[in-house]
């Protein structure tokens, strides 16, 4: 850590990054072209969806700029050590952000870059907070370009949680990475290529699937696709203005299926795959996983059904979907949990802070992580009792060494001071208490929708300027694990 | 710690304090008589004014019981571990409250006997939240009663934390405790003893002096009695219905600086009255201690003056008041903070959780383990780029070991979790967020008032039953550091 920082190759990767934006732009103005409102004149043909043109600008600013780049800094050294890595991750999220911002901004939709970005950054980061009140008058080829933001922004951070941070060692995240397939991680680039390449393969696969499964429920391609992607990014954007409620039973149960599986560690669809279905079963964070969602589910849903009279089966899917989508952070809504009993919207509430599972798309601090956090606590009363005997934290019939149980803690202690100072920033931008705490932990945790006043049907379009860009940089310290965004703001860092 | 629980010695201490006790609810009957309502009939003279009776009654039945079982267990072994210890802390809150809650039962002022309870647990605990209404109408025996049980949970609490908890090793609590003086802990009972009467003269020294300060205000020897008491136990109970509002600005300088005094380290105090003043501001979490209460007093009151365009001495006075109350978890009111704006009543509520200084009467988290974790979490930031060093963790300039650091990031988890669990609970039986909120943290911190409809200007008469006894129980466990509670209810506790 001590040779100077390669900035060629972290400008060349970003470069190349950019590149690709540009090409995933482009790809969605077929749907601009097909779902074009109807003209009474041949020139105003693709000027009259107000989103081919900003698609295709944006789209060649990109790749232009990309390809500029690329090939400027074409024959570099590609020596890159951890540092380089931290500075392209917290750095990507910026850039495709800032680019990605160009065709919302170039439309018709939103009148400020500011809301431009923060939407993007929300998509990139999986959240799904929004600006739009009207969604469904946004024209197709810019909502298309929306639901991409979400798979692609899941696509990254497949890569980062399951083939970088092991490499950074960041918050305990070698617990579960030590299960990842592929070669030892002797070399960098190999290793996260080939794992890279795996997991994605499991990531199209699930989003083909689901997409199948809501087309044969009556979707079209658009929606099938655009909900796909969102729900495998547990990423949150609908094409409708109420969201998942516009949508069949069938097709509510067939979300809470693949958020869940979202939200599961992608290394256990890898083994699921592979026919070692015990081994799914034995993993301890998918139990508790489950076990929570099962749990809450039942808790609601009987609450629900016989306390405030609601049918069982809605009770029952109500529950099961906003559950799903809020511990798995996607952010989906099918009902107003606000309008539910306190206490039962405050499980979901607690849930926003638990996240999905390490090593999936989900956000949240991870079930695993709050996991070890409490079997920790009940230890440390075991260990006040018997000062001198050696009680192990065991995860997975293995024991946790003590410096991983440290940065763990620590990774709590720095997420909850985050939220609390997001918190208090948000109100001192006049926000009420709730809304406050709410936008504060639906963006850090990157789940969309929170309490107060960004509930389940409302937007972010009311938040101050100031508030929007604060946000957006949360939804990328909540998204990055906090450890990799926060290290650059580290002077010995930059020192090496 | 294999060896069977001395429990003859634990009811036999139990029976001491209970003796103890019931003196004091005798020492409250010179106010009773003095303060009696003008009576027709002389027979009445002592059933008038509500107090005498159930005062005298109480204190004989404590005192009775007390003998009883102190004469019953006279002569036995007096080997006392730690489990011992344990016990005999956790269950003397219990015990006391529930004696201690007689006069007011036995009184005109409650009608049933959980709310004479949570008053009483209330005053043991320092917290200071009251269900009275109309605190004016009591009659002063009570009254003085209830400022009592504020001073006596105050002793409890010095003894507790600066000799008893080094013994048991809770919480990184070995890094206050270290400085106490007194003989080297290699016997129980000497060390206790010395180091108690040490600080509790300083305790009563600081008493008599406000007490002398406010009256030389124009309080009466009631009246500065039982603010001195709530003061120096940061307890917060007030005979006046509009709490420190009453009375004038002199005063409430007073109470300010004597519950900054109060949240302070009462080594501190012992090092100040030897001339060592230079130590004492050497002291690393008395400088935070005093610097953050400076830095709040500043931006609030510059808010206030500039801002809601208050006059500028009384904003320095309303936030320096407001925010020593707050820290030192006393919970004397002098504004209602809650018509403040948001952003200025939230840094309380955050203050809420840091609590006074350790080894003050003061409760919540403590500035030592909020200063240690932020400290460690900036350090973890460091280790991940230097990922081989060894980069040690410093208080008071020497390093603090990995197995303290550890414990004090498990007390912060358990914190929260608590509650997390508390504000669940709370809403659960039907409270609205604010409330679950404040009502959890201002009892679990043991400061009295908190924000929603348990803020500044109410009281917690209107928590249903359930909630009442809930929240006696978070009283004691945030007064008695939380594991010394939660250890009792391991089951590996009682086996030994």
């Amino acid at each position: 850590m001590t040779a100077k920082i390669n900035y060629k190759l972290v400008v060349k990767t970003l470069g190349i990054l950019l590149l690709l934006e540009g090409f995933f732009m482009l790809a969605c103005l077929p749907f601009s072209i097909y779902y074009q409102k109807p003209t009474l004149n041949q020139v105003m043909l693709f000027t009259n969806g107000h989103d081919f043109w900003p698609l295709l600008i944006s789209g060649l600013i990109a790749i232009f700029i990309g390809a500029l780049v690329y090939f400027t800094f074409k024959d570099i050294s590609s020596r890159a050590g951890k540092r380089e890595g931290f500075i392209i991750v917290s750095f990507s999220w910026v850039i495709i952000s800032i680019f990605g911002a160009l065709p919302f901004y170039f439309g018709d939709d939103f009148t400020n870059y500011t809301d431009a970005f923060f939407e993007t950054m929300s998509g990139f980061t999986t959240t799904g907070a929004s600006i739009f009140s009207d969604i469904e008058a946004i024209p197709h080829g810019i909502l298309f370009w929306r639901a991409l933001t979400h798979w692609i922004g899941g696509m990254g951070i497949i890569v980062f949680t399951l083939a970088i941070l092991p490499i950074f060692g960041i918050g305990g995240i070698s617990l579960f990475a030590a299960e990842v397939p592929g070669p030892t991680p002797d070399k960098l680039h190999p290793k996260i290529t080939s794992t890279a390449k795996l997991l994605w393969g499991i990531y199209v696969l699930l989003t083909f699937i689901e997409t199948i499964f809501l087309m044969l429920g009556g979707m079209d391609l658009f929606d099938g696709l655009s909900h796909a992607f969102a729900t495998m990014a547990t990423g949150g954007f609908s094409t409708k203005n109420t969201s998942a409620a516009e949508f069949s039973p069938y097709i509510q149960y067939v979300i809470t299926i693949f958020m869940v599986l979202a939200g599961t560690n992608f290394t256990l669809h890898y083994l699921a795959l592979n026919g070692k279905l015990k081994d799914v079963f034995k993993n301890e964070e998918y139990r508790w996983y489950m076990g929570v969602i099962i749990g809450a589910t039942v808790i609601i849903s009987v609450y629900l059904t016989f306390v405030s009279g609601m049918h069982w089966e809605k009770a029952f899917r109500d529950s099961a979907f906003q559950i799903a989508s809020i511990i798995t952070t996607t952010g989906f809504v099918s009902a107003d949990y606000l309008q539910w009993p306190v206490s039962m919207w405050m499980i979901l509430f607690f849930l926003m802070f638990v996240g999905g599972s390490a090593g999936s798309t989900g956000g949240g601090m991870k079930v695993m992580r709050i996991l070890l956090i409490v079997k920790n606590s009940f230890l440390e009363l075991k260990r006040l009792i018997h000062p001198n005997a050696i009680i192990p934290l065991r995860f997975n019939k293995r024991s946790v060494d003590q410096i991983t149980t440290y940065n763990i803690l620590s990774f709590f202690v720095i997420y909850l001071f985050t939220f609390f100072f997001g918190t208090f920033f948000m109100s001192s931008i006049g926000m009420d208490f709730d809304t406050s705490v709410g936008a504060t932990i639906a963006c850090l945790g990157n789940i969309g929708p929170g309490i107060g006043n960004v509930g389940p049907v409302d937007n972010y379009a009311a938040i101050p300027i100031v508030g929007k860009w604060f946000l957006s940089f949360l939804m990328m310290l909540g998204r990055l694990e906090l450890f990799t965004v926060l290290i650059l703001f580290s002077p010995s860092f930059w020192k090496g």
